[in-house]
Parts: structure tokens; C-alpha cells; sequence
């Protein structure tokens, strides 16, 4: 698994970097963000997922909120998390992303919360999206073409 | 699997106790309400005064969805809160809230969040809605019918 | 100002039936719980499944804070949730739970959120949580006694 | 009121542009940030609010979870917000924060969250923290020296 350049700082949201496919999306832990614990909460985690998520998308030329507009959504249809290790209040953490593969219109997605320094594994994650008409309120037979597009050009 | 019993309603969070125009709504302080500290976070407050809110004009007759569906809305326009004793995870507290007054199409709401026994005060705020018009998106010339009526009769 | 009558208690958003070891927690889809689909953000599940948890534990005589400050932790390590149908603003909810099994100083929960009548399945889930001692930072080798008690007491 | 620099991108949080004072923090409003309206929960901009507060203290030296281990943390004590129009869903904005004031251990930050291009005021608002003693539990009677000596470096 590659790792974040050593000078990648958390302390800038929504980096450009994307090594062998994985796009990094750094995050801070602020106080909002933890429990009585002292770290991060554990539903705090799906936040940080979906901004990485549309963050992505973001730099394949697809904005979210103008799919939303168009009709389309994409909404979660399956999650599941396994938590290695908290994000303490504080810390700084890369959110890793791919997307794992396009099954139709159905499109899973791969995390992995790693530490700025890549030695230590937070939370690794799988989500999966379904592309919904918003008007029918139904699953769309096939995915917008520039989803699609987007996600060739990712595997080629 | 067991159905829930028939009569078993969500709305028995929602007290229909009102004394003098207050309306209670009891919380409890669960994990994820809380940071850090071990007490609720200081923004953790707003949902439940706008689950105050709404759970209040429900025994008003007013369904807060249905408004919204009609094309009304009420944002909130105006909000200010003094923290006086922080709830702590584990604590119950109860939310009063009555409407203070209504003013054209702002609605201005006072609150007082107590512990259990009344004793202790943790927060007092109050908060100020506007009703717009969704499709307009413009502040409504005047309240729709079921709130304006609502609100009379609670004032008498 | 009104004290709150004596005998009303936050615990009554906390039902006490439980129908072949499910535990039922019913819940209101309020506005901040949704995003900007109209229903429910896919994360708000979470924070009703912990509180369903919480509520359960309430019953068996476990009070999570006072675990807490005993010195034991009960963070989640694992976690899978399907979502079938969203809940809509305005909508109520069960949140049905049950101890699936307990592994060790794993905890096994099982989860279905279904509409009010039963007829919905909106969500199915499993949280998986594991015992761990906050001073050393360690998983313990043995559950704490009274939680072990109680699960023993369901299991029967 | 001093605009952000043009090429100034939400993209990249945290920066360090401070002009005049007034520290900048850029935010892009993702689904989770939203509620049914299609724009920007009223309660979300208090996270926002909070993660520009602990940045502007980064960029003075102060790690705010630092802080809080060596024992001091530092509480709202007091909120007021004015939503003057809402952010929507896929928007850039610009946390604009700045010390206003230090009374004794109170202080008063002063907030405006604008459009990118400085246009639209969205919310304009004011916080007060108060500097608390963790173990003791009390307000203390002055101000840990690092937030002090940051404070009369930022009002020379």
C-alpha cells in the first residue's frame, strides 16, 4: 500500500495526490469530532468517508452537489468499518480511498485511515453506492456516462 | 420477527406535559453527544432544541414534515445560548421550550435546559425561526394558517 | 419556572419491551437527522444503534457511564450495516436490537430498523464490541462482571 | 472587512492567510453537512466555527489538544449567530474568525462565514470560551501563559 508523501500535512484538505489510485484526503481531529474518550467517535469516521468520497469525485470532474441537481444520487447501500486503532483528538490522519469496482450501477468503494506517517492503521472500510434516479425514486438501469466515464479511465 | 406492539409509538419520547405555556422534553446524554471532556458537546444542544421544537408543535396538531411538504419552511434565523453547567454522558436533562412570542412571520422561542430535578440549570438560549416560502425561497408575507392558529391559542 | 413533575423521567424515551430478547427503541426522524435527500443521513443510524445499546444495557441494570468511569470501555471494532429503505423526515422508527452472542470480550449486536408497523425493513446491521480497560488501553481478558451477569441472564 | 485573496481555494483548509487579523478558514459544505433543504444545517456551522478557532490557535503555536492535557480546557461559555442566508450543498465558504476581545480568562471570538468571493454573508456570529481548570473543575483566575502571550503578540 503506498504510502503519503512525507511532507503531506493533514493540515491541507483535499490534496491533488493520488498514488496508484488510491486518493489521499487528510483530516484533523477537532473536538467535535471525539467522545467522552477522548477520540474520535466512531460515526465521526462515515464523515470523513464521504467527504473523501465526493473529494475524489471532485478531481475526476464530477461535482456531487450537480449530480444531485441532474437527478441522480448515490446513496450508501452497504458500509462496513473495522476499527484497528482511534484517531485520538489532535491527530492528523490520511483518508485513503479507491474505488474497488464498478458492478453495474453499483459502485464499491475501498478505505483505509492510515496515520500521517502511514505506520498506523486506524480504520479500514468498504462502502458501497447505488445510483438512484431521484424523480422514480428507483435504481437507474445504468450509471450516468460521466460516472462512467470517469471510473474507465480510473481502471484503465 | 416480533412486530412492535400496535400502540408502542414513537412519539412516547414526546411528553404531552406543558405547565404554563413550557413544554418538557426529557433527553438523555448518550456517547455520541459528548466530546472529549466527558460532557456534551456545546453544539450537541441544538438537536435537541429542534427536536424540542418539533415535538412541541406536534401537540400542537402541526406536523413539521407535512409543513415542509406544503412548501413551507422554518429555518432558524436567530440563536443564542449561555452554558451554565455542562450535561455529562449519562445524565438525563429536560428541555423546556415555549414559543415567547410571535412577531409577523418570526416565531421566537426561549429555552431552558434543566436536570431531572430541576435544580440545576445548564443552558438557557433562544432561538428565532422565520417562515419561507420553499418554491419562492422568500420569507413569507405571513404565517400559514395552522401555525398563526396554533400560536393564538396558545396565547390566550 | 415549572419544575419538571416528579416522576417523569428521561428514561421513558426508553421502552421497556422486549419481545424474544429484542430490544425495541423507538426514534423520530427529526430535521437534523436528515440531509439533503429528505431522509435520514446514512450516519444517523449509528448514533440511534448506540443509543438502542445504551437504552438495553439501562434495562439490565448496566448504566454505560458508570461503567465508564469504573474503568471499562465498550468501543466498537466492527461494524456492517445494509441499507434497504430510507427513513424519512418526520417518519418513526423502531430500532430493534438483541445480544447475538458474546465471543470472549466480544459483543455480538444484531440490528433491524423497521417502520413503525413493522412492514418496512430500513436498515439491518451488526456492532461488534469488545471490553477494554481505559487505564492500561488494553482489551481485558474477561468481561466486567455485572455485563456478563446480565448476558447470561438474556441467554438463558 | 478584508476579502480573501482571490485565488484563496476552500479546497486546501487551514490555510495560513490571516489578514488584518481576521484568519480565514475555508470549508466545502458536503452531503453530511446538509439537512432536508438541500443547504447547510443550522448547527453544522458551529463545527466549522470550532475547527477555525483550534486552527487560528495552530497557527499561533497553540495545540489546542495539548492544551487540554496539560489541563486547561476552554468551554463556550456563551453563542449568538445570525443566519443571514444558508450555504447549499457543493458551495465553498470562508470561516472568517478573529479575537475580539480578552476580559480576564473570557474570550470573545468574532465570526463572519461568507461566500468564496466575499459576496454573501451567509452567518455572522459570536463565541465566548472561558479558560477552565480540568481537575478542578473551576473557571481559573488567569490564562495559561501560552494563550496569554499569543493574545497580546495578535493585539499589538
Amino acid at each position: 500500500m503506498p504510502l503519503p508523501a512525507p511532507d503531506s500535512s493533514a493540515l491541507q484538505k483535499i490534496p491533488t495526490t493520488a498514488t496508484e489510485q488510491w486518493f489521499d484526503y487528510p483530516v484533523h481531529a477537532y473536538p467535535h469530532h471525539t467522545d467522552y474518550g477522548g477520540v474520535v467517535w466512531h460515526g465521526t469516521y462515515l464523515t470523513w468517508m464521504e467527504e473523501a468520497r465526493v473529494a475524489y469525485l471532485h478531481t475526476l470532474g464530477i461535482q456531487f452537489a450537480d449530480l444531485v441537481v441532474m437527478g441522480c444520487d448515490l446513496p450508501v447501500v452497504e458500509l462496513s468499518l473495522r476499527y484497528h486503532r482511534p484517531v485520538r483528538m489532535g491527530d492528523n490522519a490520511i483518508i485513503k480511498t479507491r474505488m474497488n469496482r464498478m458492478d453495474g450501477v453499483r459502485l464499491v468503494w475501498e478505505y483505509q485511515i492510515l496515520s500521517l506517517d502511514g505506520k498506523t492503521l486506524h480504520v479500514s472500510a468498504q462502502v458501497t453506492l447505488v445510483a438512484v434516479d431521484r424523480e422514480k425514486g428507483k435504481i437507474m438501469r445504468q450509471l450516468p456516462d460521466p460516472i462512467k466515464d470517469a471510473f474507465i479511465r480510473l481502471t484503465r
